[in-house]
């Protein structure tokens, strides 16, 4: 009944003919932090060069974090006659960045070297960067006569140590190829160079009055080829499908130079085998995307976002299934955040929570739509039925935009928290709904048992949270550690991979395999599906100099 | 003025308060084709029954309308062991249809040699339904082993010859495989094995508030594992994607019997390239699909239908962009039909059609939402500006179930309204929106030109219409004829195909390749593409004993 009393405002707003009565709670929220964390994706490029600076002074190199990886003995090493040959290739003093004959470019090649966690760190020598299609089928044709291995590298915003080098590899970074090519106003169809910033295409399409079917924090840094690279899949997939399904066409250069111009514009092509769908997701180890062809939804002129608390996992799951019903075709996003998660962003942030008790879990939910009266008629009724069968416990509602990047700020918050409380073993992962947020519980529990987790100094964990895209059945399990203790990992893994691995669930759902996760695709894919990849693998790039010691 | 006139009452019926209020010209609308049409769908097994029976008494087989193609000899001929072998294998009597060792089978086996539309018929003398994965995965490691050439048959509704043999390649046919395995209620994820009817499917998935994310005319025969396999495309894509974004995983049995268990139920599972991408519309040439799981949307409780006149290609691209922006989360189909099609409709029906005059195009709107009054006033707003800015000439609204049938068979009654009248050419094309319809008007132009087209019967041609799903750019370009002439044939061939090439376009935008177009891959894909094909085909089935001289 209390939750009923704390919602009631909300009704009364959303109802029609009322539409200007105000939701008391709202008001009373503190909205600092919304700005600052809208501006953390905004603002990433810049986080990632003073990371990489820190790193360059600090960090570890993958050689030594991963002693095991030896350099393929079989890949050449970089002379000033292959500079010299890159450098009357494309031509531009910006284009070479060459620490080959000189060490004078060390600082400037570090921020290609090192991802933004500071995690991974190669001995890269030389960053190219390519201008045309041609130009980057001229640099791989060269790199495979040579024995050359290459790292392909848009925004570098990735988790998994997929887009910096290892050891020496060549970065083959695409900023330079960063044009919006073609749009059709009619479909909806978008052709752009695979080095667009994800946002700035997206601000390009919303003054057309359609969006990017994808929305991930890292949008103000990450390119488009990037994103198509390792399928990424962010905010919104639930509302606007996988890259599989948006993705009308790509243009690739393969290892050897051959250009596969695939960049079809059409929104059906049944003719042979949908050769694009390799591209996707394989982190650039097939060939690098050049030019990407997708197929972009109408903005929705109106957006609505609800917070609420919640009793139980149970609950959370009955919020969703009644979310889908009554929200139906206008639900763009579903997120969940358990109190472990909050704690952390109200502990570095020191702001105050939407909803006045603590719950065990929270959930942020988003409309889109053409019409915001509808929206807010179905939202209403939504809100009617959870609060009827006490599925949640209290909730709030954006009221303004303002408001909204707020609320969001809650949850895209959790990442940068969990950066200012020290290190965090990151596990991003899909497991079937219903056993979703056991994982957490079971893994706190195993870290308890071990006694590694407590609220001082003594433990070596601080805590073990999950938060993630309930609407895709995506779960981010984080362990946030005070400092590096052995024993942690030696709990955690493969402990979590085996878990999974019971529930088929997979071990990557969105962040990729990378370095990262390379050695543990047997937990989600069976030998008979890795052994074809490989075969796939060996064809497409026979010398294997294509992002080497990653994925398989 | 005379627009806005006539659609004045449909408003008035939608706005908010007055739902009772009757739209008096749809009330005259003649409804006796309704149910035929969609018994058409529902009764197609019965229809390819008797159509096959037709073929087996008169039909021509493929091997004499392809006399190029050639047996390949390196496929060994059946025996009465390797009957012996299957009937040891499968058990039942009724899963092996033996034409081998008797002659008394050819009745039974014809249906499964030729296809609906009499185009194809093979020389086939062994059927076999497994009825299991292990029983698929036998046979084909035997015919592997015995160079013994397949066909994967589903509900043999294809319109390319892909699911019947062209010389004696063995049936493997998957109706036994029919059940529903699982589903998830509150992901929406079914698991059903490859046989299983789509209409089958949707029904099971409709008593569960959930719909299946792909409808088609054939639906009540063709299978799921077909429709993945052939990647399907029908008639609400515009709103719920291509299979490619919605099937979630697949178990498939490669040539040498190896299966590929990639039944994931997850939506996001970023471990290794997305193979499970290639057999969709793979038209069975890397593996037999045995199961597949997908993920589904739920059902949306309000429907409704719009019929639309329109005076000239330009209007409906306008109609089509308003659409888009005042339904834009609700519109499911926007389907053209242009006045030829819809008169050959008429005559074969001697229906009245749902528009008093007759306009060179037509459209069929439909909205699906989650809530009837929501949708009710969005369609109002869109029918108020699309009378406003005069850019659709007349319209009407089906008010019940039965008159949105109604009108939809005015769209989908057209190919069995062809199929009444002779022969057809038919051309499944994909072509940039704004040239979508030149190609029928040159096309028609062209067989006019040449003293082909014309009213009686000393005209080979009865007409060129064009009609398709106008929200994918997915054009069928038909060209009815009275009576085979060569000239006809050369005409069409290939400056059709040309046309579509130099634009861009694709030549199989959803019937795929099959028999029928396999020489002409080449107008919708490069050598490079096609080079790449040629690798994994190999890599996948390096016998080539998977359905044979078809697709590439």
């Amino acid at each position: 009944m209390a939750a009923r009393q704390q919602l009631a405002p909300v009704l009364r707003r959303l109802r029609p003919g009322r539409c200007s009565a105000k939701l008391g709670r709202q008001a009373t929220l503190q909205l600092p932090v919304s700005g600052a964390v809208r501006c953390f994706s905004e603002s990433r490029r810049r986080c990632l060069r003073s990371t990489a600076a820190v790193a360059a002074a600090s960090g570890k190199f993958t050689s030594e974090t991963y002693p095991d990886i030896k350099r393929d003995g079989r890949f050449a090493q970089l002379t000033a006659d292959h500079v010299a040959y890159f450098r009357g290739l494309l031509g531009s003093e910006s284009a070479v960045i060459d620490g080959v004959s000189s060490s004078d470019a060390v600082d400037d090649i570090e921020p290609f070297n090192s991802d933004w966690m500071r995690k991974y760190r190669g001995h890269c020598k030389l960053v190219l960067k390519p201008g045309s299609t041609d130009e980057v089928s001229k640099i791989l044709k060269y790199c495979n006569d040579n024995m050359l291995a290459v790292v392909p590298q848009g925004g570098n915003t990735g988790l998994v140590g997929g887009s910096v080098p290892v050891f020496d590899e060549i970065v083959i970074n695409m900023s330079r190829m960063n044009q919006i090519l073609d749009f059709d106003e009619v479909s909806g169809t978008l052709v752009a160079e695979a080095g667009c910033i994800l946002e700035v295409a997206d601000q390009f399409l919303a003054g057309k009055g359609y969006i990017f079917p994808l929305d991930l924090g890292a949008k103000g840094s990450c390119h488009i080829g990037g994103n198509v690279s390792t399928n990424a899949g962010g905010l919104r997939l639930l509302r606007y499908g996988s890259l599989h399904g948006t993705v009308l066409g790509i243009e690739a250069v393969l290892a050897d130079g051959t250009v596969v111009d695939d960049l079809c514009r059409l929104r059906k092509n049944n003719t042979g085998y949908d050769l694009k769908q390799l591209f996707i997701g394989a982190e650039g180890t097939l060939g690098i995307i050049t030019k990407v062809s997708i197929l972009c939804p109408q903005r929705s002129p109106a957006q609505n976002v609800a917070f609420f608390g919640l009793e139980s996992f149970d609950k959370v799951q009955q919020a969703f299934r009644e979310a889908k019903g009554q929200l139906s075709e206008i639900l763009s996003a579903f997120e969940l955040m358990d109190e472990g998660s909050q704690a952390l962003v109200r502990q570095v942030t020191n702001n105050k929570s939407p909803l006045e008790g603590q719950y065990p879990f929270y959930c942020l939910i988003e409309t889109s739509g053409s019409n915001a009266d509808h929206d807010s008629e179905k939202l209403a009724a939504f809100l009617e039925e959870v609060m009827e069968k006490g599925v949640v416990a209290d909730g709030t509602l954006a009221e303004n935009e303002t408001q909204i990047r707020s609320l969001w700020a809650w949850r895209e918050g959790i990442t940068e928290a969990l950066s200012h409380l020290g290190g965090t073993y990151k596990y991003d992962v899909s497991i079937p709904l219903k056993e979703l947020y056991q994982l957490v519980e079971d893994t706190r529990a195993r870290v308890d048992e071990a006694g590694l987790l407590g609220d001082t100094d003594d433990f070596p964990v601080r805590a073990v949270v999950g938060y993630g895209h309930m609407g895709d059945a995506n779960l981010h399990l984080n362990v946030s550690t005070r400092r590096f203790d052995a024993r942690v990992e030696r709990v955690l893994e493969p402990f979590v991979y085996e878990w999974i691995a019971e529930r088929q669930g997979s071990i990557s759902a969105e962040h990729g395999l990378g370095l990262m996760k390379k050695k543990f695709i047997g937990y989600s894919r069976n030998p008979t599906m890795v052994g074809l990849m490989k075969n796939i693998k060996d064809s497409f790039d026979p010398k294997g100099i294509l992002n080497p010691y990653k994925y398989l």
